[in-house]
């Protein structure tokens, strides 16, 4: 058999260039840690292939990851790789706006939710990034603020070669159906069950 | 019960601080994605804090990871955080002497494993760096080249506050039982099942 040759070809009628550039869905889940983590390690690829990265961050406080945030901003401003965009729902998202300096901000969180989702659904039709990070974005479509099935929809037929990478606890099956790539992340043993909070440069 | 209060306190004579500040070993394991990437991800939140970060891939590929090793290295030299170190066993570890110009290297690979290994050491003992990213790590402790015990013995007995991410398939048992946080990445779908190749920016 020659080398690199796959025991089976699938009839999907795709060159295997084609399917290899396909492009891909990945979804993080499960109780452990390194969801999130990975899928800003796996921003750093995209950076260095030179793609632009668009990271949506469905979380309430702005002051989480700010590690990775800073890193990747000055990653994407180094002017060596790609771009890199973050967006953060805890801050209300940049290209909303509410009013004098942002300040008195009575929008619920389900409605923000839904504002990042249609952000992103505008910025996959326009080809923006060629990696989306939707940063726990799994806990929305778990509860429902979010349709999952638009989402997979939306997903199924976005166009060009747009990775997305979604993480969270908790993911919707028909998710989970649609991705291409999903890992569980299981808690084997965690220093909070021993006592110990969480510490700075490890958990944030 | 006061906020922040945990339910039970672990009688091992720290305070608060002390335990919440204690060095840790983190060991991901398992046969999905995201090992490597969030070991590397976390280091971005250890440059934020401006650490000293010491990277050493016990892979046989210089190739391997080449997003993630430009992205820190670009971060390391960008003045903002910490220093980023990456040594590399498939280039034959850069602080070992092998004759002119590295070439007609026949060193074997369980012996640049325990080159590695006995680097990680030394730099623990002198403390030189703050986290410590020992990729695929996990492979030479799992084939008997490098002694578990040795390894146990040595990270239990690490001074400072030295942080050490261990990632691989495998991962000893003994390895497992000294760890604080283990994290097992299982796989429950990989485009690879369907038939694609892995590609540039999403693999690698």
């Amino acid at each position: 058999m020659p080398q690199g040759q796959p025991t089976s070809v699938p009839e999907d009628g795709l060159t295997t260039r084609q399917r290899r550039n396909r492009p891909l869905l990945l979804v993080h889940t499960g109780i452990g840690k390194g969801k999130s983590t990975a899928a800003f390690g796996l921003a750093l690829r995209a950076w260095n292939q030179g793609w632009p990265i668009g990271v949506f961050q469905f979380v309430k406080s702005a002051k989480w990851k700010v590690g990775e945030e800073n890193a990747l901003k000055v990653l994407g401003a180094s002017g060596e790789g790609g771009t890199v965009a973050w967006h953060k729902m805890g801050e209300g998202w940049s290209w909303v706006q509410r009013g004098p300096s942002g300040e008195n901000d009575n929008t619920a969180n389900e409605e923000k939710a839904r504002e990042g989702w249609a952000q992103v659904k505008r910025d996959l039709a326009a080809e923006t990034y060629r990696l989306y990070v939707l940063d726990e974005f799994a806990y929305p479509l778990h509860w429902g603020w979010i349709d999952t099935e638009d989402v997979v929809e939306t997903l199924r037929n976005r166009p060009g070669t747009q990775h997305v990478v979604i993480t969270g606890r908790n993911a919707p099956q028909a998710l989970l159906d649609a991705a291409d790539l999903v890992t569980d992340m299981s808690k084997v043993k965690h220093p909070m069950d021993a006592g110990q909070k969480g510490q700075r440069g490890i958990e944030w």
